[in-house]
């Protein structure tokens, strides 16, 4: 089959490689509908998160299961399933408590020895714990929000949780990719009074808009984090979503969060770490987030989505076949595209 | 009148200084019955935290109002009050969001200019928002639990709300100073399933049992870690007290909480600063607490220990009267004293 790899800082390619196959009885074999370039893909694309040269990548799929293990009961030939980004046995502690992203028999899509989401198929571990099936008569135009829902979408929405939005909070989101748009619908859908949107791009503002921002702040550094101050009457806000996890981007929200308020992270960190807990201490300023469980959250979400009350889709803003899938990756470093559909 | 000032490390000394008076018509001045001496008292004793030569010292303390400003409404001469270890004016924001510690015309006992709470009396800045009276009948042997309301207790129960205590949570507390202590008592009053206190020192760890510890761990370093990892079927405590504030107690903490756990942390910050995000990223982690805003619990509480539900009082070992107030420090440094209450 065709699937992606990485070689190299920049260098994407489509190559032949063995077939999906079960390998496991609680496995199962995806055939992959959409898939899509993540921001985190890109950390490796750069170069700065270490890939081993050829190393399949992608990590967000839906598709149609074409083959399962003996052992497999939740899932049949012929749905169509979400695959969240990590895979998951949905019976430890920790899947039975919500992190399932900490699963003692999880992992992620293309780490090495799995198929990552950019091909054309990909064998799934723990298939009754990690694949969620949609029902069969769902409209296939639904098919990019529920794509949306294998991470950026359930990651926005741990941010929001994490970050402690409730219905009247008032949030701002750092960050204006695929997950901060993602953070800005789900505080929005959790009943945020206000919601500010940080970011520098027009396209990505409307889209913003469009998920329920209330204001928009194009400002950078001390300069956003003083116009985030003065829509807040000097206060901050008291949940703020950092998208991104970089050192600007966590300055950022540090300087617009609200003493007794909440920062809620899901941008991997990146770049000098070290969180200053004296300043923290004195501003009763809480953290909470990490790498999302989004597998605990795609009930609900898809729920939303099947109702026709929650549509993350207009996040993609490209198209591309499997074969061009290079391209993508080019045209979401460029900043030309906000994050592109993959299409085997 | 007599008080309490700090000359320099271990140099504490009882002085003549000027009495207290009404200085603005929002102030009260309170004739203060018992005072006591804070783990957080030491820091300025060892000299780590600078304070200026002469500097009032003590935060915790209750008394009766001795006389009051012409805008104060809620107390009256006559009253019996507590003071919550920072005073606020109970009507901004931040009071308003229960953060009484960022009031915006807030400020701490003893900071320069105001008097510390080790004296015969303390002028009480914006007394309507501050001082907490308790009913005219209550018997006087609850002195001490009202005492310590004025702080460690506020400040445990601050801990283990920002840990997520809730019904049925698995708790660690890592600290037996006084704070440790009531955040044992109120994890315990929160519902916890099983809380494991960690300490050293056994007439600390009668106290702890008695305040609901479930679990003792005497061991301290990774050896703590591993033994509380034990204790737990490996998975750690989903509720992390963090009641110290050192590198060495925020590895413990670190070790010993449960992937998508939280720490709460009350612990001043001290020594080398910086928590790593990559590590809580990943297990989900979540971090929060702070300077706690007692004030906000005092009501709560206060009715618990009227009611008979509550009593703090056991993290007073020693009461010694105001002109030996250098000795109390000297025996909760040499740690032959858990909590000193000083009577002037």
């Amino acid at each position: 089959m065709r699937a992606t790899t990485i070689h190299g800082p920049g260098d994407i390619r489509v190559e032949d490689v063995p077939d999906a196959v079960l390998a496991e009885p609680t496995d199962a074999v995806v055939r992959v509908e959409l898939a899509c370039v993540c921001g985190s893909d890109l950390w490796a694309y750069r170069g700065v998160s270490k890939r081993k040269p050829g190393q399949r990548i992608g990590h967000e799929f839906v598709g149609e299961v074409v083959d399962v293990g003996s052992e497999v009961t939740s899932v049949r030939v012929g749905d169509r399933v979400i695959a969240p980004f990590t895979w998951s046995d949905g019976t430890c502690e920790y899947c039975a408590a919500g992190v399932q992203t900490s699963c003692r028999r999880g992992g992620i899509w293309g780490q090495t020895g799995h198929d990552g989401g950019q091909g054309e198929a990909v064998r799934v571990p723990q298939a009754d714990g990690t694949l969620v099936a949609v029902p069969r008569d769902a409209d296939a135009k639904l098919l990019p929000a529920f794509l949306s829902l294998s991470d950026v979408m359930g990651t926005g929405h741990h941010a929001a949780l994490s970050a402690g939005v409730v219905p009247g909070s008032v949030v701002a989101v750092v960050g204006d990719g695929a997950v901060g748009l993602c953070g800005v619908l789900a505080a929005s859908r959790l009943g945020a009074e206000r919601v500010i949107a940080m970011g520098r791009h027009e396209d990505r503002a409307a889209v913003a808009r469009l998920f329920g921002a209330t204001d928009q702040v194009s400002e950078r550094g001390e300069a956003a984090v003083q116009r985030v101050r003065e829509l807040t009457g000097g206060l901050g806000a008291s949940a703020v979503l950092e998208c991104v996890g970089t050192a600007p981007s966590w300055e950022t929200a540090l300087g617009i969060v609200r003493d007794g308020g909440r920062i809620g992270y899901v941008g991997v960190p990146h770049g000098p770490d070290g969180l200053s807990l004296k300043d923290l201490f004195n501003r009763n300023v809480g953290v909470g987030g990490g790498v999302a469980p989004v597998r605990q959250y795609l009930p609900e979400l898809l729920a939303d989505v099947l109702a026709g009350r929650l549509d993350p889709s207009p996040v993609f803003d490209r198209t591309m076949p499997l074969e061009d899938v290079a391209d993508a990756y080019r045209a979401m470093e460029d900043r030309k595209a906000l994050k592109v559909v993959v299409k085997p």
